[in-house]
């Protein structure tokens, strides 16, 4: 895989511009909603873009159907594969059906029923490896040779970033003017795309990413200044427990303002609060910019915040308050 | 009571109206949502009002504050009083906080703790009864002594039912032509409201209410042509235990084209697959009307149709699914 990155360029605002006009007819233009109770619980006015209303159920699909759409017809025939087991796998199994190919996903035999039948329900074509990295890239080797598909990594990719830059575009013009825009870092697709975003239209606003506390790879790369890739972290923000890339971390460390953590009680109180007060479901994922927030309030008192909510797609036979 | 309501006169669509402007600086205009998967699943075009979006959390902020700010300056210092202990009473007290009147709840003391927080987190004043119908009268008549209160009742009001019309008059503007719409039918205040505006703007519009096998009062009343109270109902849906009244079986009798019904098993899956596919929070109460869409689809096939969503709270630590 590295072969294939070094090939690939840095996207820009012209490349998010471009995504934005193929990906339209396939994405929702999500709204973005405020709340009383949370400005007033900060004294700040903070603005809510909902991406769990997305289709999919998540931001991914922006760079998802980019990546699906901007193949040439020749290309295309082949369809996609990818070896995400989470919004990923969903978002392209959605884009790769509306543009009627194929979308092949590598997935451990372990991995639970309810995620590989929503792979399935969008027309995903799944073949099973085993719970380990060597077997997952052999699967995927094979899956490749056998069709020719076209890989599409979750967030390591030019076509990608550039569909996740949308969203911020989208939430600039919904918005009149913001001093900071807050998103979840996990392999930082979304994060990259932001950057690309603001750094072009509004270079003012501050980019804030927001981690785990159990999974703080981006946090730590960021004071290191190098990628520091954590073995297996462990948190209930299971969207976020990838490491940086090559690409993602360009735009992380030339572009972040800061990097701010939340521990796993303080991701649960804040999804549980936002279900309560603003009657939407979102992922513990996107809970962690709001946790963060909460503990950080002096920081964002009296500013304009944007926040994305970067999916909904939860298992809700196991709330996490309700586990314990 | 009964003197009272036989004093009162049936709202019209002129009430509806000046509710509209006299409550407009304290409620939201509810977003519309629409979800591909219910029209695939259906066959027809589903338009969700959002009323789980609004202030307190449910519709009945509309019918609490056109009561509330309608009250003479004279009249409005001693205050209101009520004995619900749902959203009624949580939207009233929010009402009176925002007048700087004062609220009197009078709630059984075995309610739970989490009501009355709720209550007393909108400034709510609360008196506690006994859980019987004669400690409640009995409590509610002293305070109401003692305070001089103007009493507002949860529905048979048409204060209440003429703020619950405006629910309607959004909707209809929000969309462009329904062939029905469904709301939920407990003691009938909003769809007598839905009556009184849709009589006047849309009178080709079908209204259909949506009740709990459990509790079918309004279903027997409706087929038997008088009031039928139950004693007791027993159902999920805990907002639409309470009969209809005079003022609301006469919208109920003249307006309703039909009642449906569905069963507690149907509108807990209902309530979750909403959750799960639209990504909201809405109360098993408000899951009923599309319980009942979805095992009577050869009816609503084809069709424009609007759903009310009339509330999202819930208590997140008790989900219907979960506790089995």
């Amino acid at each position: 895989m590295k072969d294939l990155i070094t090939e690939l360029t840095l996207p820009t605002f012209e490349d998010v511009k471009s995504a934005h006009e193929r990906i339209k007819p396939h994405i929702h233009c999500t709204p973005v909603l405020t709340s009383s109770y949370f400005n007033d619980l900060v004294g700040a006015e903070i603005f809510f873009k909902c991406e769990n209303f997305q289709k999919a159920g998540a931001f991914k699909v922006r760079g998802a159907s980019n990546a699906v759409f901007g193949l040439s017809e020749e290309n295309a025939k082949k369809g996609v594969a990818t070896h995400s087991s989470g919004n990923h796998a969903l978002s392209l199994s959605y884009a790769a059906g509306r543009r009627g190919i194929p979308c092949h996903v590598v997935m451990p035999r372990t991995a639970p029923d309810a995620k590989k039948a929503a792979v399935r329900g969008y027309g995903g074509i799944i073949t099973e490896c085993e719970p380990s990295t060597t077997s997952r890239e052999t699967v995927f080797a094979d899956v490749q040779a056998m069709t020719g598909a076209n890989f599409v990594h979750p967030y390591n990719d030019p076509r990608v970033i550039a569909g996740q830059g949308t969203c911020s575009r989208e939430f600039m013009e919904q918005t009149d003017g913001l001093d900071m825009m807050v998103a979840p870092i996990g392999g930082g697709g979304m994060i990259s795309g932001t950057c690309v975003t603001l750094s072009t239209i509004a270079p003012e606003v501050q980019i804030i990413a927001a981690e785990p506390e159990q999974a703080d790879d981006a946090f730590r790369s960021f004071k290191a200044g190098h990628i520091i890739a954590d073995d297996a972290p462990n948190t209930i923000a299971d969207g976020l427990k990838v490491p940086l890339k090559e690409l993602t971390w360009h735009f992380v460390s030339n572009h972040v303002t800061d990097i701010l953590t939340a521990s796993e009680q303080e991701i649960i109180d804040a999804m549980k609060l936002t279900w309560q007060r603003m009657k939407i479901v979102m992922e513990p994922s996107c809970a962690v910019p709001l946790a963060t927030i909460l503990k950080n309030k002096e920081k964002f008192a009296g500013k304009r915040i944007g926040v994305i909510v970067t999916g909904g797609n939860v298992d809700l036979d196991k709330l996490p308050w309700i586990m314990g």
